[in-house]
């Protein structure tokens, strides 16, 4: 079998677009354009990639982040964050982006990037992990649901949690 | 006038309930048995206070965590996290927790404390503030939606946003 993979089947090593690892500086400025087209591509404004390549390698820098890419070029990404919790003697972590270019989504990539996330905060002490993500955003909530991420409070029925934010 | 004061009006100087400050050393106790009732009339599971009031302390002292309270002593606090932001030069902030005793509901300490929050943020270099809260928190949800945080993404009538989370 050959899942997943964007190479065919057959002799020799395939290395399967699904393999995750953690973006290395020569990442750089390509996890800065695909997280530049991620906003652009939600509306959001963004600074340029330039820019962002440099913030994200800031960041990484700085320990409390990592970056997770897929694919050689990385076609997707997973950025996260870590802080001690307050709650635990643990770590907790944020997933802070989460994107796979559109030519590219339907074929597991996403679902790759959030098993490792999960997997990287599991490594680095989390015992928890959240993020934020729209109503509107169906098949992103398909894939936080089917690797048991819940957007109800305590228990399968209860209510609904909401982020609130303001710009500042 | 002498709103949202405890104290009759009249000669001498009355410090209002709503007066909010930096938590101090002295006032750890208080702020571990706020969180762990906090979490406890919730139904949440809390570790014990004095285990909470010594993580609080940990996180102040590792620089990215600021309480506020509300109270002498205090009746009420916010707790927030601080992280050098990704889409901007800033700093953001989340807003973990905020908790008026029971008790003391209905006399303006939350949003005392919810204003000294944002003000915090921004005098930390944050121009972003988020928090998750339950839909049945309506209290709550009505006094982060007066203050201006908005649940729904990019505009007032966008996609309610989530918040999605997973225990490692």
């Amino acid at each position: 079998m050959c899942p997943k993979s964007t190479s065919p089947c057959g002799g020799g090593t395939v290395e399967t677009v699904t393999a995750v690892r953690e973006a290395e500086p020569a990442d750089d400025a390509l996890v800065g354009q695909l997280l530049h087209d991620f906003n652009t591509e939600f509306g959001d404004p963004a600074p340029e990639p330039l820019w962002l390549a440099r913030r994200a390698r800031e960041l990484i820098q700085g320990g409390e982040t990592v970056v997770l890419v897929v694919g050689r070029p990385p076609a997707g990404l997973a950025l996260l964050r870590f802080r001690p919790a307050l709650w635990s003697p643990g770590t907790e972590c944020y997933l802070a982006e989460l994107y796979v270019r559109p030519s590219l989504r339907g074929q597991g990539l996403g679902e790759a990037l959030l098993q490792a996330a999960v997997a990287t905060a599991r490594h680095r002490g989390a015992d928890y992990i959240d993020l934020g993500t729209a109503e509107t955003d169906t098949a992103a909530r398909g894939l936080y649901e089917k690797l048991g991420f819940r957007n109800r409070e305590n228990r399968d029925d209860g209510p609904i949690m909401y982020v609130y934010e303001k710009d500042l």
